[in-house]
């Protein structure tokens, strides 16, 4: 291949997460054989996103203004606080519309295997936040993953001895599963904390 | 989430073949928390590479040049055009090192249901090539899938009228491989194809 900038394009797209050399062959091929409008609509937006996108400072997560539309709406419950690791996550507790407090979006999640700290996840951050008097609740809503438990730990370890309460998402059998073919540990879990 | 920039990032890279809404997200979030530097590179690669890729005036193949390396490179044997459907088929022939002549690149396989039909693969282009009174063989080397038969098919017998001699790479058993988990098709063929 005589096209250099063909290859630098399949490098740059290596860089996206789970795309390896083929993947960014094909894609870089798909790109320039059949969608150049796309992949100028992709270079756009990645030039937009990387200018716009910051962080709230109230909750960290993305945002283009100062403070998020979440945090700044007045009718939430400025009492409950969700922990969250991702605005993904964050999202999946919006659509069940189930939960009208504000929230602290990690970016991330204890990793100490790949040099993730306390640090990096905003702990300082997130007390500096419940430390605003208004805060009553902290909703710990990290995955059931190894990490994510960590994460959870790590969090009410930190915020104990602040007066806070500090709650974590129940653990049990997911909602219309057969027991039969739930995996022990869930069940285990559901018996431990049964109501 | 508030992030309107986020959002038209996802939509672009969904746009990326075999990219749908969850990966795509994904992408966005570790570009924007984890990796910016790469963001901007992939922009400006794409932006480049939307620029300056066109295609070559005689194989058709990727080049920022009028006439692609391979092509312009005297040493090749140019009685012999071997047509492949991608610049990533022609790069596994030149892997192999067993081929010196030139090349044709379809950018594409004739795929009626997705509407790519003779003429979106070049095939008035491709006549056009070998009749320059010096390609004296046409190897077929598609894809051995049933729309690559079907591209080497159509191609056959446009060429065949006009005295040239028409081949397909050989079908048969690979390299290295026991007979006994060599599929049925396979064996059938090296049979029929025995030398």
């Amino acid at each position: 291949m005589s096209a250099h900038s063909f290859d630098a394009l399949v490098q740059a797209l290596r860089r996206l997460p789970g795309v390896g050399v083929r993947s960014a062959q094909r894609m870089a091929f798909h790109l320039l054989q059949h969608d150049r409008e796309g992949a100028v609509l992709l270079a756009r937006s990645l030039e937009a996103a990387v200018s716009q996108v910051r962080h709230c400072v109230r909750c960290h997560t993305f945002t283009e203004d100062e403070i998020c539309v979440t945090c700044s709406d007045p009718r939430r419950d400025a009492s409950k606080l969700c922990v969250v690791e991702t605005p993904a996550d964050q999202a999946a507790l919006e659509r069940t519309a189930a939960f009208k407090g504000m929230y602290f979006v990690l970016m991330g999640r204890l990793s100490p295997l790949d040099g993730v700290g306390p640090r990096d996840i905003g702990l300082g951050k997130l007390i500096e936040r419940i430390s605003d008097g208004v805060v009553q609740e902290v909703i710990l809503a990290t995955n059931f993953t190894a990490e994510g438990e960590a994460t959870a730990h790590v969090i009410a370890q930190a915020l104990k001895s602040r007066g806070l309460s500090v709650t974590r998402l129940a653990r049990g059998v997911p909602a219309g599963s057969e027991l039969e073919y739930v995996d022990l540990g869930t069940i285990a879990h559901a018996l431990v904390d049964r109501r």
